[in-house]
């Protein structure tokens, strides 16, 4: 074994950063074993040096994070601040001053992910982010390596713990959306502003990252098509039941049947109890992968959470470890197949969708004539009325969103709608 | 990107063989854009070579194995013989000729994995085998690369489709094993001579192999307690619903709680209804995986079959042309560990015993008093008496092997004692 170690530089010693630190200590010999070569913790960037970090020596502190990936004695740089600046030009300036990087970053990934893997490329280095995608689960190697040689037709998961736990509550509660919210935010699943959450943004940056290695095609994050969970209502969840279904937040690419384009979405969506991703409770996340060869293939496990995601920033270094042990680097960007992203008008799947509607004879004779006009093939029709009033459940086959779309705008505009009470996609069937 | 091809030797045609060939052929551009330059299939050896097989050029058909990987010009081995011999003398000589070797052969890696380990370190080549455990899950990867900065404690799974299947039957339908294993032997699940499967030599082999990895620590075949599944019975099902329980023929290989040994071990086990692996239906696979800082992650999948099989062989072939390419070497056997393997008799779990006893007050104190002396805890008994004739259900808390053992050598020489219907381990909770 080499004895010279390779020198780590820590930016950010928050929840995962301060696990990293510590499991880098006390596993020391066992990554040393791993890696061939002891790795050493060079420094480690933090905003408020004050604040006391229990098993990091104090002289391994800065408050200059830009001076530490400059430093040019740097084997790897693990960014886990999150978010888009600094960690952009800090890992940028680590490419350029010679260190490979591991980073956690889903935000900046999905946004910035072909430059930093062209800098990477440039200067002959790794740049590693398994913990960016489902925290623990090992998904972004799985699909870039073990699949390599398959072809990958869908990715389907619940990558995003906050709003599955409080989809989880909503279901087994019977509570309504901001009743289940409050609770994940007094339990700490939730932050203080949940917006990233709850709006989809964190799961539309994972979906972009999933999709583009899936598809060896870039995917921006303005491709993902994002649609939050704050609409949904104990009344979708009671009609979800009647169906035989729960409601998760999904994100879901999927390869076209021609195979030419591809599309990454994220919004709720019904998926029937029966599905092994209706089971996965609470803060957890599950991603199914459906391929030509392989079949369908299911990961799970803790999606977020200061060890889980150190588990996985840390497989990352050890390999980043053993490439440059190796003078080799992993697999970089892969995005030759250069497919077509697919707006969401093109996107087909299923529909469920409520309507308030006049309690006369006709009525759906009308709506069923809307639907046929826009090609929306209709399953099932379910009545209700009572007082003058009913509503109208209407599940349709498979049909393009944007045919789905023209169908509701037909319907608004009937006398005898009320309105459309919701409407929600119904996957994983 | 390179233009020289790399060359491909294919060992063995049959189901996982011509579908690697046909993958190859049919997804070229992708693994050439994959891996960094084309893959060619140079040779592939077979014992038939009168079988028609489609889609491969005749003039690369040999029954010259040992010829075709001494060319001196093959850069890859695919060994899909399975087998010891002539697989290893093959794999030997090709390490030794100069390529690098992907092989699906569980039996042969968990026999003398350390020596091929070995061969390949000699000569700086790699040996891949994800598919040698559970067909196309990404399993030997994630332990290998993605939790190499973790602590596994335990991997916990079902690593047999045959058998899965079979008990699956007997679980839904209440059927018995002979009538399951008929079903599965008509539907081609199970092989004429069904013997690996369902004596657990198929399992064992993959127990060996996927503790070797978790705790880098060499586990020979023989270090695997083995139990088979063909005692399993209606009445043991109907047990196991009793308790909410279902029964799957496990592999688990653990850490002993001081961490200073493990085991591995084989068997039927009783498991909750409620855990992920009790709705592993049909032929599927799933793994259980527990370490220090990830949690508990699943896996799951087709665990067998030649498109599954054949996504993890190319999987690793594109791994190892890049490695090639790169002039370096993936992870190879880490071993560094050495812990204790230690035998059955220390194994710690909790069981459940069906024991005939005369229906006559005082039997169930001398049974308790019987438990008690060998430090066996009982958690519950449920009796049950008719005609003379009771039975009595001991479900235990925690204990080890060789305590419950001596418990029931014991109990065996109790008069009262009429017979051990059946002693079933308790495990997932």
């Amino acid at each position: 074994m080499r004895t010279r170690p390779l020198k780590v530089a820590l930016l950010g010693c928050g929840v995962v950063g301060s696990e990293v630190a510590r499991i880098m200590t006390t596993h020391a010999d066992d990554l040393a074993a791993r890696i061939g070569a002891p790795v050493e913790l060079a420094g480690v960037a933090v905003r408020r040096p004050s604040k006391v970090r229990e098993g990091i020596d104090a002289g391994l502190v800065t408050t200059d994070a830009t001076a530490l990936v400059k430093r040019g004695d740097i084997d790897v740089v693990v960014e886990v601040i999150g978010g888009i600046e600094p960690a952009r030009s800090l890992i940028t300036a680590a490419f350029e001053h010679g260190a490979s990087v591991v980073s956690a970053n889903k935000a900046l990934l999905a946004q910035d992910g072909a430059a930093l893997h062209a800098a990477a490329g440039e200067h002959g280095k790794d740049l590693y982010y398994e913990a960016a995608v489902a925290g623990a689960i090992p998904l972004i190697r799985p699909l870039r390596e073990s699949l390599a040689g398959d072809k990958v037709n869908r990715v389907l998961g619940i990558v995003n713990g906050t709003t599955n736990f409080i989809l989880d509550k909503m279901d087994s509660t019977g509570a309504g959306y901001q009743e289940a919210l409050d609770e994940a935010t007094a339990l700490g699943y939730a932050e203080a502003d949940p917006t990233a959450d709850v709006e989809g943004f964190d799961a539309a940056a994972k979906a972009a990252i999933l999709a583009g290695i899936a598809f060896h095609t870039r995917v921006r994050l303005d491709d993902v098509y994002r649609e939050g969970m704050t609409e949904v209502t104990a009344a979708d969840f009671r009609s979800a039941k009647e169906m035989g279904c729960t409601i998760k937040l999904l994100a879901i690419c999927e390869r076209s049947e021609d195979g030419a384009s591809v599309t990454a979405r994220v919004h709720p969506a019904m998926i029937p109890l029966t599905h092994p991703l209706a089971s996965v409770r609470g803060a957890y996340n599950a991603v199914f992968v459906e391929s030509d060869a392989a079949g369908q293939l299911m990961f799970y496990g803790p999606g977020a959470g200061g060890s889980p995601t150190a588990s996985a920033v840390l497989g990352d270094l050890v390999a980043v470890c053993r490439n440059r042990l190796n003078g080799a680097t992993g697999p970089g960007e892969s995005a030759y197949a250069d497919l077509t992203v697919s707006p969401m008008g093109e996107v087909v799947t299923r529909y469920h969708i409520s309507l308030d509607v006049a309690d006369k004879p006709g009525v759906l004779a009308q709506v069923a004539t809307v639907f046929a006009e826009h090609g929306v093939s209709i399953d099932t029709v379910r009545q209700q009325g009572k007082d003058g009033e009913a509503s109208l459940v209407v599940v349709t086959h498979r049909a393009s969103d944007a045919s789905l779309t023209g169908t509701v705008e037909a319907l608004r505009k009937l006398d005898t709608v009320r309105g459309v009470a919701s409407i929600m996609r119904v996957e994983g069937e």
